[in-house]
């Protein structure tokens, strides 16, 4: 069984196609530039030449075509027809409260997606785009949505309900939805093996820390309370979103420097950050770099940091009676091994005790905690396209 | 020595006579509606009977000249002559970076509190109009400002600096500044005093739990991180204000219901927190009233309260090296014991936990953790007003 996986940004499109005998990837591929100027395709079929095309493509149907016509291209594609793939799943963003798991496409479903567009302008319209393309393209073929929210509609009211007047909740569903959720779900499935537990059984903090980081406490195998909120802009300090922040702040900087509603969300979302303290980059490696070489602002980003994360784990520590692991991913968490050092090193109060040595790893699943640690510490590399492509051959 | 503490609001002014020799109060009393139809004051000379007097009061000097006359009143006063009077201590909120303790007022010092009125609009101003008042009523007695954030000051860059562009600090300002602090100090104080240790040497996490609500790390003696903000609306759940939220629903909200940054700032501040929840009250005590029947709710509200001030003490834990005691106090704090009861029960995984016979207790210092407990659990009952005097003592 092949199984095709799409994630469909609003001007992006990642895709894979993984064989589902051997969960590998067969080909995967990234196009950039959607109905703008300097539209292109990379694709790599594994095992064969990187490909690069450039051409206009005015939307996301065109993109799929391409991406179809790639992965079937008889110099550097994966397969000899489309007629092989068995299923598409796609990574749909906001689920709302309707979705608590993946689910094969038909009208309703849409229909869901569609209404949550509201509380998730950004996200959900390309998602329905992707959707809607691939109908067109294999209509023959069952698609699955595999939404980043549904992970967390386990969490109880106390986590989810904000202490705003109720009727928020009742009339536009401001609540606290929780985003990364395919991440969080993957990591505790390989969690559980790694523990020899059965995943309902484990609990966890997963820390998810990357471009956007969100941190999940798991109970038995489910998610009671996340950093990331009714958006994904609450929690951590983020590439360029601001995170926790003193609501009161935002009346006063619109009021001082006369913005608008718009204005305030891109200064929260894009411009904060590590990249608003630090004044030098969103990408963490830069920033690295620029505290090493002397920066103090750069220092200061990372310290920030990697206190909210000590942070939510304390707090989360809290909500979970024991923690059988926490678990760090995602590109900073998967990689930089000074970050986790630096933040292991601030949790000693609660026992918790990494191996320098264990801890010299980047990228592999992978225990790092010293054997009198309180608590085990793991790094595991999440793997959400692999995570969308299990749901799809287990719903189709 | 006797030593006036006062304490003005917008429309009020709370006082007390205290005697430096016992730290007994004296005389103590409320005027309210000042400026408005239908003030009063309310005296009481301890050991004489109560007064309140209704007289229209224009403005904080007037309400002050009233407070002198109950003050010297032959039948109801507590001292003969304005004479007795050695120093008056006042009460003010923001001290922003300026001030990091009490000083003795003088035109710089008041220079610096007009200075912060930008960032403090609604607490500075009043604040003000009762040291120019009492300046002109008592030329020749010295006055001291003692600062709710003051004891913050200590804070390091990673706890008050928010992931915002950094400039918005330089330029205006917003930082976390975190309020309480005369309460937290004080606390501070009588914590290290039970629990037979220098001040200097404790590590506490204080909970200042009532209308308005802040949690603090104590670390040898000095703040460390705490849960207000850049204004008191930040972190925990209080009587009418949020605490903390995803930031990106303030901009969501505005564009729904066409509010102004003011509409926002009021919604915030005045029709959220417990109330907003639980639609019944923003008093404790109500909200506790009608979630014992049966109102779902107030439950809720409650829920998220404690929810709330657990994930800050296990937040705050991974700050401390060791935690010395953890204290209860204010409003809620001093007197609700099932609260006190629910929060630690929520606090069993890491080790917390009560004795219910001696957690049977309201507004007395107390140590109500069992003996078995990994860290201590005190009840001490905040007074403002005697730290506000001792300052002021020490000053003068």
């Amino acid at each position: 069984m092949k199984i095709l996986v799409i994630n469909c940004g609003s001007s992006s499109l990642k895709y894979q196609l993984i064989n589902m005998e051997t969960e590998d990837v067969m080909a995967k591929g990234l196009v950039e530039r959607i109905g703008i100027e300097g539209s292109r395709i990379k694709h790599e079929t594994i095992g064969k030449e990187k490909k690069t095309i450039e051409t206009p493509m005015q939307d996301h149907k065109r993109a799929l075509e391409l991406v179809m016509e790639s992965l079937t291209n008889e110099e550097y594609g994966a397969i000899k027809s489309l007629d092989e793939i068995d299923a598409v799943g796609h990574r749909v963003v906001h689920g709302g409260e309707d979705f608590a798991q993946s689910v094969v496409i038909d009208e309703k479903v849409l229909k869901g997606i569609e209404d949550n567009v509201e509380i998730a302008p950004l996200h959900n319209p390309p998602n329905i785009m992707g959707i809607k393309a691939c109908q067109r393209l294999l209509p023959n073929v069952k698609q699955v949505a595999v939404f980043d929210t549904a992970f967390h509609q386990t969490m109880p009211e106390e986590s989810y309900i904000y202490a705003l007047p109720y009727e928020y909740y009742e009339k536009y569903k401001i609540r606290r939805f929780g985003f990364h959720g395919t991440s969080h779900r993957y990591i505790t499935n390989r969690a559980a093996e790694m523990l020899g537990k059965d995943v309902n059984e484990v609990n966890l903090i997963t820390c998810h820390l990357g471009n956007g980081s969100s941190i999940c406490a798991v109970k038995n195998g489910k998610s009671i309370d996340t950093s990331m909120g009714f958006t994904p802009l609450e929690g951590l300090a983020m590439g360029t979103r601001c995170g926790d922040l003193d609501p009161a702040i935002l009346p006063f900087i619109m009021d001082k420097e006369n913005l608008s509603t718009e204005e305030i969300n891109t200064l929260i979302n894009k411009k904060s950050g590590v990249l608003g303290i630090s004044g030098v980059s969103s990408d963490f490696r830069d920033i690295e770099e620029a505290r090493d070489q002397g920066n103090k602002r750069a220092k200061l980003a990372l310290d920030i940091f990697e206190k909210r994360v000590r942070g939510y784990v304390g707090s989360y520590m809290t909500e979970l009676d024991h923690v059988d692991a926490i678990v760090f991913t995602a590109g900073v968490g998967e990689n930089s091994i000074e970050m986790r050092e630096s933040i292991c090193a601030g949790l000693k109060s609660i026992g918790i005790k990494l191996d320098p040595e264990r801890n010299n790893v980047r990228g592999e699943d992978k225990l790092i905690s010293s054997d009198d640690s309180s608590i085990k510490v793991f790094v595991i590399p999440t793997n959400e396209e692999l995570m969308i492509a299990r749901d799809t051959k287990e719903l189709v």
